[in-house]
């Protein structure tokens, strides 16, 4: 039961001889609204970035590398909800605001999230909290 | 002397000690027209995808994992240019339309190849040549 302003889409990989095609977002898909910009991340293995939430961004997320652990908590709802995605679930996220989130590296090697934003960086926009503020079993 | 059709924009790359973040691209920056569509591309070691050239798509490109040679050929000027960016030499490069490009694998791990275009996929712009019909020391 996902509940609290998420949805996942299932994305296609076109296999090639010399590396694969990973689709990631079109204009025209479910979930997509504005572009504001685009970035990576990248997660070592085992480590967690925990807890942010965005005010005003939706945001669409893709793990073409690796494998990585997404947990969202709504305060308004006193819900946690997770979703772990990369090369092998190759799946998209759309985040509403107002959720907070946190991510783990889950592969060993490299694990790269890319945030497609409806918004440009806008600290203003933006809340912290430490990574034990939220109780949460990774 | 860049002067068929190709801008070369350095990123920033924020480190952090779970995992630095790269920026890519924000609707704001030089290079940006229009959001289509945004995919990956991954390139083997050595492997080569050439040649492909859009009539109607500016592509900008960025690769946050390995490091690829790019090779773009104006046959209206018949002037090739090369470029290598990646993890290292961390650029995005901004590609008019019209311009045959091919790319290779330039790190013995994984290269990906991120294409922000301004247009979502269309087949009936896309122009392919096999690799042995434009000369290039590659």
């Amino acid at each position: 039961m996902k509940t609290i302003g998420i949805s996942e889409h299932n994305l296609s990989i076109l296999n090639n001889v010399n590396g694969s095609v990973m689709h990631a977002l079109k204009k025209s898909d479910f979930g997509f609204s504005d572009f504001g910009e685009i970035y990576f991340s990248n997660i070592k293995y085992q480590n967690i970035k925990a807890w942010k939430r965005h005010t005003k961004m939706t945001m669409n997320l893709v793990v073409p590398v690796g494998r990585v652990r997404f947990v969202f908590y709504s305060e308004e709802k006193n819900i946690f909800e997770e979703y772990i995605v990369g090369e092998k679930n190759y799946n998209r996220l759309t985040v509403n605001p107002l959720l907070w989130f946190g991510f783990q590296g889950m592969d060993e090697g490299k694990n790269l999230v890319v945030n497609i934003a409806n918004i440009e960086h806008d600290p203003s926009e933006v809340e912290r909290k430490d990574l034990m503020d939220l109780k949460y079993h990774w």
